[in-house]
């Protein structure tokens, strides 16, 4: 089983959230899985000081701030295929929201970075599962949207009305909860939407790694 | 029960590894502990491109980084005494052997940064115990070689020696033991000095959060 997972930078005010993304290579190495860690070779919307909140003006890469999380094995999602995994994880952060897709900008009229885009309709098309964390869902709802899938973001009713303007239905959810749209093989979790820890956040991304393998093997 | 955890940057090559800091926060937090990130307010050696593993010629601070692994929650090491904490842990990483010490440079005659020094000797002093993962355990056979502290960091021979050479003792681990040394209240575990993967460094890590709550409820 091969499980691809997208990340879109290292850290959760720039990038990729860090202890979701750690979780489900957690979760996915020890179920056995493979994994394929990737990233689109593009420049982060912005860099973040962790410490106090503020943007800082350095100029860093997607690709390579995400291959800290990867431990230097990361390819660029730009050559990965559907052909190369039988699923694919999207962890949160606001990497998801700022680099993968302009959500945090521009909101329901958003547009998706066309690698990404490309990935998760192939991945769609040949019936794959795709989970979803956090914020990711965003990404599901506007390429996936005329599909109607069911998400959760947990219970921010500004994102979850956004959700639903892109074509999705979105159910209320708990953190250590997931949602499984069948018909679409999509599975979401609130993670640190919601929180308010790592070990609560963990409960939903142990869940929803299960149930992307079992959706895998069919 | 209050937890330190010293971060060392946030990547593997430059910093603390990702991995295994975030498994400490997941362990240490699912057992119900409060922890406290910290780490020094100071540059990083050098920042280190992880999809190429060559420097990149950036600065970068240790603080400011680390704030990413904890999510901005994150204290100066400086203002932190054992007084404030029952037990202190120290991921591994190249950065606890470039930036907290310069071991990675200097090997043997390696000097440690000031603030790391005087935390290690005074819970030592207080009786607190302490957990050292990966290449960490260098930094408590600088500091507390003449107590003779009973240590791993897996069967890694010139760093053996070396850790030999500080007075410690070294004795070998497989990645999912830990090595106890009861006089000096220290937990070592070899993580990724072995590898190989997630999972399997999470055994380890698991089994030293453990014992580390242990050995502070006395």
């Amino acid at each position: 089983m091969k499980v691809g997972v997208v990340l879109s930078g290292c850290g959760v005010y720039d990038g990729a959230e860090i202890h979701e993304a750690t979780l489900v290579l957690y979760f996915l190495d020890r179920a056995g899985a493979n994994i394929i860690c990737m990233a689109p070779d593009m420049e982060q919307m912005h860099v973040v000081d962790h410490r106090t909140g503020n943007p800082t003006g350095e100029k860093r890469s997607v690709l390579v701030e995400a291959a800290r999380i990867a431990r230097g094995e990361i390819r660029d999602m730009a050559s990965v295929t559907a052909g190369d995994i039988d699923a694919l994880i999207f962890p949160g952060g606001y990497g998801a929201a700022k680099n993968l897709c302009d959500f945090a900008v521009k909101g329901v009229n958003c547009s998706v970075k066309p690698e990404v885009e490309r990935l998760i309709k192939e991945m769609h098309a040949a019936g794959k599962p795709q989970g979803f964390i956090c914020i990711a869902p965003v990404l599901a709802a506007k390429v996936l949207g005329s599909y109607g899938p069911r998400l959760t973001i947990g219970n921010d009713e500004a994102t979850a009305q956004a959700i639903m303007a892109m074509g999705a239905a979105h159910l209320t959810a708990a953190v250590d909860e997931i949602v499984v749209c069948n018909k679409n093989k999509i599975v979401t979790t609130p993670a640190y939407m919601l929180g308010p820890t790592i070990s609560h956040v963990a409960k939903g991304i142990e869940k929803l790694v299960a149930e992307i393998l079992r959706l895998a093997q069919g």
